[in-house]
């Protein structure tokens, strides 16, 4: 495997930080680019990272004292043409890992503003990317995170981008429908369609990475070093399910299913998804490819994920409860859940598949932070309504 | 049936002005909005309506003398926010006909500028009206113009926005996946994404028009007064095919097909077009419904039309050839097409079906203004491609 050239948008977030030490780890060159709007929102709602980061002027000191060289670092906004353009002539890069979204459901759900933003800057900033690939780097490799959350939950198995169907008795091989379940979701169907069209239409290359909810707080090249630290958002507005079960789980906070608690998803540990992302990156389509990786590990319900986390916390000592919370969200509560992952099972992805260590990881570093999540206890349960209404969900009784 | 007022977005257009006229004379109540874009982007390729058209203070005086009432006309942009909350809260419709979004798919291919303008005009327009109607008027009823585009040209049949499928061994209804031809017919699709969504949610009511290329020149209404006249765009990026023909005819340019001219779509007259509109507005669905009305007459591919063209035009004494170009888009040339086109004639939708005589119509209307189609000549051949080059298309020979 001879080193790339990396460009990394959203380099400062949960993902983006990691996988430039992952790549880089492994021989890779790193350019990374951020606006720091995810720091902003988590602000404006008065949150923060339960575990403290570093900003990134001293990130990019720290990775050349580990590797020996420089992370080419643009604070820019892909929302701005002219920056993405000059970013890209600038560095020719072998691969674009595009984290630079807005990632939140609640928040594109808020009111208008935050869902015309969440559409601006996801939508545009993707359209931006693919016209300047076009011009200046055609053969460039752009891998995109999308989302499961892309697909809804169908009543029927969920394929892995295509489909072949027949249909009054003519058969044709087709895009799977989506059915997202907010208009953050959303966004990442339209960014699906618009790349599919480019690859189509201009002959670039992508993998589309359908990622179900990440969760823990490290990979191991991080070890004990906490300036190394990626961000962990635990708010009902950032954090996402898993995330936010441990940190109520190390205040000693009811943990929260929303509803029935039997929706299922695809989760997948940080570590899994750097190796999943890593292996998209190095393995690159042909041109004119568009591919789509279903990229979980495995299929949980949210209440066995909360008895997880419950089980593991009471190995800690913690006194763990699982209390139902009304549900915020319009989604379906029971339902049929069973999407395909068997592209990257083919190129090579090992699950680590040890959830209880992993959990206990996670405790574990937010045991050392547990006055930052009690500082913000009062974020945890969530106000934002798929309604349109702005009120705090109750408890729906204890189990 | 009860009076409604119906407010259209985008009331200026070459849609909406006969729709004003057209509602009124059935004793409908008209309230407009426009920011005028349309005018300007045709100005800004050096192109204009073959047919002169009023300034729509003018047009509000004749409504006013026609049908003894006002036409509420905002010169408003739909993209503020602020501005379709007004509007709402002044107004209360009982429909609203959305029209309001930039409608070429050369335009949106131009380049990176023309493609985002497209999305954020389209996409977050109709963003603002579904969060308006959700907090000011959750009862009435969205009519949104769509387009057959939305589907592209699988390989089997095209069902009216949802379809039943069987997929090993499980079955689902699912919305009809769409393979768009341009990012003006993607950002269509993204608009159908979030209106789906925002019906679920919300409980707002719609009905998704996919409308096939429309063509000629007037309404009876009209009858031979010109100062009704709606706009008829003729140039290669906002012109559509048939008219397009009828402008080349009357100046007897060739008929310019683009590649084989085995495309198929499914088209309909001005006429059917107000008819079916109409049948929308005044049957509105239940409260939370979505439904999707494929709106065409009947599917034709585009050589056949230019023969159509060209015998009406040879009737009138015009000298036409018919000489395909070079194929701008990327698209495919030979394909099965069988859409759906139920619902409309379920509801009493009576297809004129009589396009010869349309023709005719259209082309002695255009003879009349034959001069400004001349000076304009050199807009009829389309230099934007698919590709992302500009260059125009070379005539491949005569038929």
């Amino acid at each position: 495997m001879s080193p790339m050239k990396v460009l990394i948008l959203g380099i400062d977030g949960y993902l983006g930080w990691p996988l430039s030490l992952h790549l880089a780890s492994r021989g890779h060159h790193i350019v990374g680019v951020d606006n720091f709007l995810r720091r902003r929102l988590v602000k404006e709602e008065n949150s923060w990272s339960a575990i403290p980061i570093l900003d990134m002027d001293k990130r990019c000191l720290l990775f050349e004292d580990m590797f020996g060289e420089k992370l080419w670092f643009y604070e820019s906004d892909i929302v701005n043409y002219q920056a993405v353009e000059t970013i890209l002539k600038d560095t020719k890069p072998d691969a674009i890992v595009h984290f630079g979204e807005i990632p939140s459901a609640p928040y594109s759900m808020r009111d208008v503003y935050a869902c015309n933003l969440t559409h601006e800057n996801n939508v545009i900033g993707t359209l931006n990317v693919l016209h300047a690939m076009r011009d200046i780097v055609p053969n460039t490799h752009l891998i995109k995170l999308g989302t499961m959350g892309e697909y809804g939950t169908p009543n029927i198995d969920i394929a892995e981008g295509y489909f072949e169907i027949e249909y009054r008795g003519r058969k044709d091989i087709l895009p799977f429908p989506k059915q997202a379940g907010s208009f953050y979701h959303l966004t990442k169907v339209h960014d699906t369609n618009n790349i599919i069209f480019a690859c189509k239409v201009w002959g670039l290359r992508s993998t589309d990475i359908q990622q179900g909810p990440v969760y823990s707080t490290k990979i191991d090249i991080m070890k004990n070093d906490e300036r190394l630290a990626t961000r962990f958002d635990f708010d009902a507005v950032w954090g996402t399910v898993v995330n936010r079960y441990c940190a109520e789980a190390v205040i000693e906070h009811p943990l929260t299913p929303f509803g029935k608690g039997s929706q299922k998803r695809g989760f997948l540990p940080l570590r899994d998804s750097m190796q999943c992302l890593t292996i998209a990156v190095e393995n690159p389509p042909e041109k004119g490819e568009y591919r789509t990786f279903n990229q979980f590990e495995g299929v949980y319900d949210v209440t066995y994920l909360a008895k997880k986390v419950q089980k593991v916390g009471r190995r800690l000592g913690l006194k763990i409860n699982i209390n139902n919370l009304e549900n915020p969200r319009k989604e379906r509560e029971e339902h049929y859940y069973n999407p395909d992952h068997k592209n990257l099972l083919q190129l090579g992805y090992k699950p680590t598949g040890d959830m209880e260590k992993e959990l206990e990881i996670t405790m574990r570093d937010l045991l050392r932070h547990k006055d930052r999540i009690l500082t913000k206890k009062n974020v945890l349960i969530p106000d934002i309504r798929w309604s349109g209404e702005r009120k705090k969900s109750k408890f729906l009784g204890e189990k």
